[in-house]
């Protein structure tokens, strides 16, 4: 099936599109807690109101030698239905490409990825190309301070001015021949979403930002919604799973989900 | 001790600015090789060769849970006195970035790291300034065909008209206030090179793409050699790594090995 029918298809099912970032920190875990029962603990609680989970591997990575087979552990608890976004950043050149691709469509056994798009379509083709039923998120407006370092600088493409990160945007549609493309683009940046959303109508928004890192959820449903199911879809992590440090942890992470998930809809064009 | 001492250090003891990509595919290995044993067959043949090594962790990664093992356990079996540079590409917003400088600089002990720009600086300063005496090389001009989707297109810094990969340039002379900061620059681009190193002298430059991917040697030397020792180190992998398939691999892998430094050796400046 591809990458966004499966996420349509979720998205229905749980009247969400909130997707839960599955970046298990042990500074702020419950202490003692394990990972790979945290993340179930995490899962069973909210399993009925995402529409996708997003595991950072860059916190499985931090535990060495066991984070990946935690990671591929937790990725094979995950009810089959909910698409499971790797959020990798990567890019190298393309046999090393191939090699990430490898290792996070086949071993992990992810359906999608997020990529940085600096080394260009070469380096993102082994995996939207390479895999036509998966799903590829490209860096494109990020969430932190220091993305308009380079993302705001003013570039020309196709005789048109826009920023770098617009740029990112109508190449990224070039290269969508196979409808498996979508872009992150963050939170915290409404008045860039907006502007994306009004150049690229059709093309799916990942986006994380909300809650610790300040975004408003009602500016970036304004902002960002398109007339797809899979228009945007909304990242929390920390607001959500570690809404407790107590054992109460999970539930309290259902309330965060549940709550975030109303708020979300208040405002969603529901299809 | 600081990255780029210990880097002169060796280029010093084996007279070699040569890094060695340790990137094991099994595609190209001997038929039934293991990867810990190819990898240390290869240390054990060049060690006397080589300014660094260089694994890019996509290969171990490809490898399943198995691979950060292998990856630790090859570092591990580096002789102390080489430095090692995880070619790593990370890039995400600050506190995910230190749990990748923590995984790579922690855990696996690589001296260095290669990071990607797109994100801006508070995504590069965890591994910076966060980890002194660590190395960390910036992705600049890379050297794979889609380079020039993005690094090629022409913006303004400080009033100044330059390509984007200038501008990554530009900006990481003023983020390397504890001198621990390098560019990538691909050998394939020796133009490109050339106009780097005139504008930034003193900058230490990894060049990959020579061997396989077409760079030639004295085009690079003579577009990046600075008056440092450090100035310039060149990556090969496939080339040596894969000089045979047969049971005589590290044999043909130390002949690859000192006929390119020799070859370096005859362009370079040496102080």
């Amino acid at each position: 099936m591809k990458f966004f029918t499966k996420l349509d298809a979720c998205i229905k099912k749980n009247n969400s599109i909130l997707c839960v970032g599955l970046d298990p920190d042990p500074a702020l875990m419950p202490p003692n807690a394990d990972i790979l029962s945290f993340n179930k603990a995490i899962i069973d609680a909210t399993a009925d109101m995402v529409c996708a989970y997003k595991p950072n591997l860059a916190f499985y990575e931090a535990e060495g030698q066991r984070g990946w087979n935690i990671l591929k552990q937790s990725i094979n608890y995950i009810p089959k239905y909910i698409p499971v976004i790797a959020d990798a950043k990567r890019g190298d050149i393309g046999n090393t490409s191939k090699a990430y691709a490898r290792a996070i469509f086949e071993d992990l056994g992810a359906d999608a990825i997020t990529v940085n798009p600096y080394l260009g379509f070469d380096s993102i083709e082994p995996f939207t190309n390479g895999y036509p039923d998966k799903g590829v998120f490209i860096l494109c407006r990020t969430s932190n301070k220091g993305a308009a370092d380079f993302q705001s600088l003013s570039v020309t493409i196709s005789g048109i001015e826009m920023p770098l990160y617009q740029a990112v945007a109508h190449k990224a549609k070039t290269w969508n021949s196979l409808n498996n493309i979508g872009l992150v683009v963050g939170a915290t940046y409404p008045a860039e979403m907006a502007r994306l959303r009004h150049a690229h109508p059709g093309v799916p928004f990942l986006v994380p930002g909300v809650g610790t890192q300040g975004g408003d959820i009602k500016q970036v449903l304004e902002a960002g919604q398109s007339a797809s199911d899979h228009g945007i879809i909304i990242n929390s992590s920390r607001q959500i799973l570690y809404a407790s440090r107590g054992m109460d942890f999970a539930k309290a992470a259902a309330h965060a989900a549940e709550a975030l998930r109303q708020e979300i809809n208040l405002y969603r064009l529901v299809s």
